[in-house]
């Protein structure tokens, strides 16, 4: 009786967030500017509605009676990953809840807004507000938890990771980056030097673009009956396993940075898409978390994209929807010059694999001292200045729009989200590893274009499993060992320094 | 503070609604086929949710006490309209509307997936159980309201009108319009005679229909800050006053019922995008009734779309986007031939304004006898063709697309609905007489393409009086009378028999 009582209401919690879900996209890919402030209104009254819903008193109760019940392995899992998300959601009182979606919303549209003007004058305060939100916030899942404040913010977006664990493995990273990214940066100076950086023969018109990346995500195993792809300021990845709501933006100069942001996000879709049906509306059958998410996204961007064995299957598709002019006297060496180019930049997400950590252990350092109330917001274009010249040896100072504007993560109000990326991208680089020693043809098969047995692999390891194992569990069952840094440095000495 | 009790509940109402809309909006335009079902399920409890908030029973208290606190004019206007509202409301229990939704969403999505094929008999069990609901709903609304059963639901879209005032009216217009429309067509077959009808220059790239009626759009007063315009299998004006989501769909042999489409629901659209902004949550800020809303369309698409003085300014328009050669050696009356050739068809939406009140007079002929019992689902389409064969002598037996599955509206639950599209016909003729007598020079000032007094004189009477006042009162401020339907009945003589 008391799973039934719950079985209902994550029916009503899952029409709620289906709801948000293609608000959120649709904002993003089609709302009028004069839409947004009603849309920031209902979306906040949403939220609210959903948190006063799953966090009600009673649910205690119902969770309480479900445990001392006969329940099967599979009730099991689904009553132990809610009951996880009853206690980090019941710290937070509904009205907060509301003013604080409000205030991240509102801060959004104006960073949509002010951005491309780099105005951070007028963009602080609403992003001081959105700070305020977030100290207030960590202190409540604090409090409420026992982690630290920060900690409990990450714990949100990837469970079970801690300040304590990552900080060592960032430390490691960034020791390691500091020294790798001027040497490969010195070889790729030599290389470039042998074979120099072809010019691609532009324009690129969108249309031809998108049906290109229609093409190929397809072939990878989109499936476009439960998605769609559109065009929006930052690619995502929204909507509904049933539904995927996929974004790129494109530039008529070049199509590489297009097609890399559609071949992200369907890393991004396929998880989305290859959970489990059954039962979908528990939160057992979603996705782990941030973490196991864009392991998801960089398993396609860094482990098969970006390796010549894609690129062997992948040009005749491009000759035949670009045009053949496209890479005519093209080797593949002349394609992987382009896509794995190493530069010291200011963005992030066109930073490419070797200096991205750098980027996020920025985030994700920044973070700690605003979440713990050592910096205010008016302090951030100094600290993240400062950080960019130590890091990356660039100055931000006076520019923005590409220093601390560039997300949209912040004016969400997303804090402790950022190390999941690096986080990321170190599984999937043991994914990768683990994946070729079971199926040692896998490259080969990439290079037909086959993905059924590859992605059969990641249904079984990953997509299907849903939230019923921790992100270390996980990793465990599919590699045979836990989080291993080793193998994301050992993928990166391997791509750029042999 | 029972008003403000209540201004709260109007802004989550308003927030709820907002979703609802855009969601529906989307399903139309952009969701893909393997969403629908929880598209359907979500769309389902977000109705629940909307209905059980708004019809609680504490509300009635809450009105009670504000009727006998202090209330200013535009405060009594709201809690009158609010109170009348949640009178209709309470008649329906949640779960009914819950159950009544979902197998309309359900009908809706199986009639876009079998009108195609035709296929009736697979449609014909669904659309029987949106009937057994909408005779259920009849009942309660009866019981509640003292109406009859399907005057109760008439009340919902355009309140006040009843079967004993529109029997009568559709009486008269169809007597008329059966000895005028073939009377109108032996004219049109003498005027085509001297003026053949001329070959359009197809093809019209649908990219290029879309500007043209875009730019159209623009300077007939439509507001793309609070609005776009997209794509569907049935045009329709959706979404909310600051964010309107109006579609048309395309031909590429005709550019002609695209456009028309699109004027169509620019009318709709101005008049939301025309409703007060202050206080918009409440109710008597909201669009009249669908009568109302039927005559902005018409007002536009009939009263100013169709006549000589719109395609002295709209043909340069159309050269430009189209191409020269589309109207070259065209005369205007070349074109009104075209846009004003009468029919006998099987479509609504396709109908000419002279045959299609015969469409609606069919449709609320049997929706009187479906809601009064008198008929099953399964006589509909037996039923249906004698009408169609009395009306307008065609035969629907062997095409069910286009006999009684051509509309939504039946698989969408919306009995009660169709009579307000000629009323408001009927509305717009003599709006349009009435603003001419006040503006003599407007029709001059539509062919210089110029709007402003037009539409201000459209904001003043009808759109910034949101629902403030019924429909008849409505009618007498602006036009001095009470609905009369000489001025159609002259309108129809004047255009097609003279």
């Amino acid at each position: 009786m008391s799973y039934k009582n719950l079985d209902h209401l994550n029916q009503t919690l899952h029409a709620l967030s289906h709801a948000m879900a293609i608000l959120g996209a649709d904002e993003a890919t089609n709302m009028p500017t004069g839409g947004g402030a009603e849309r920031a209104n209902s979306l906040s009254a949403l939220t609210a509605m959903h948190h006063e819903k799953a966090s009600a008193p009673h649910i205690a109760d119902w969770i309480e009676k479900a445990e001392n019940s006969k329940l099967d392995t599979d009730q099991k899992h689904a009553l132990a990953e809610f009951k996880r998300l009853y206690e980090q959601r019941t710290c937070l009182p509904a009205e907060f809840v509301g003013a604080k979606t409000k205030s991240a919303m509102k801060c959004e549209q104006l960073w949509r807004e002010l951005r491309p003007k780099g105005d951070w004058k007028s963009f602080a305060p609403a992003l001081g507000e959105v700070i305020s939100f977030a100290r207030e916030e960590a202190q409540m899942r604090s409090h409420n938890t026992g982690l630290k404040p920060y900690d409990a913010m990450i714990d949100q977006y990837d469970p079970g990771n801690k300040m304590a664990d990552i900080d060592p493995v960032f430390a490691e990273l960034k020791v390691f980056l500091k020294s790798f990214v001027p040497e490969a940066l010195e070889i790729q100076k030599q290389r470039l030097a042998d074979r120099p950086l072809k010019p691609l023969n532009a324009p690129f018109p969108v249309e031809k673009q998108r049906s290109l990346g229609q093409s190929i995500m397809k072939q990878m195993g989109f499936d476009f009956n439960n998605g769609r792809l559109d065009t929006s300021h930052h690619p995502f990845c929204g909507g509904v396993p049933t539904d995927v709501r996929m974004t790129t933006r494109y530039q008529t100069d070049t199509f590489l940075p297009g097609l890399m942001g559609i071949l992200h996000e369907t890393g991004h879709a396929q998880y989305e898409q290859g959970l489990p049906r059954d039962n979908a509306h528990w939160p057992h059958n979603q996705a782990r978390g941030m973490g196991m998410h864009e392991s998801q996204s960089l398993f396609v961007e860094m482990q098969i994209v970006r390796s010549p064995m894609f690129w062997k299957w992948v040009i005749p598709l491009i000759s035949e929807h670009l045009g053949s002019h496209v890479f005519e006297n093209w080797e593949i060496e002349d394609v992987l010059v382009h896509v794995n180019l190493i530069e010291r930049g200011f963005i992030r997400v066109d930073a490419d694999e070797v200096t991205y950590p750098l980027h996020v252990i920025l985030r994700y350092e920044l973070e700690q001292d605003l979440i713990g109330q050592k910096i205010e917001v008016h302090h951030i274009p100094e600290a993240w200045n400062a950080k960019m010249e130590e890091y990356l040896g660039l100055s931000t100072l006076d520019n923005m729009s590409d220093g601390p504007m560039q997300d949209v993560h912040w004016p969400a109000g997303l804090f402790g989200y950022f190390p999941s990326y690096t986080l990321g991208a170190l599984m999937a680089a043991q994914q990768w590893a683990s994946l070729v020693k079971q199926i040692p043809t896998a490259p080969s098969q990439i290079e037909q274009g086959n993905f059924n047995e590859i992605n059969a692999w990641r249904a079984k390891n990953v997509w299907q499993k849903g939230s019923r194992f921790s992100t270390t569990q996980m990793m465990e069952q599919a590699t045979g060992e836990p989080l291993n840094p080793a193998y994301f440095i050992a993928h990166l000495q391997q791509r750029y320094a042999k």
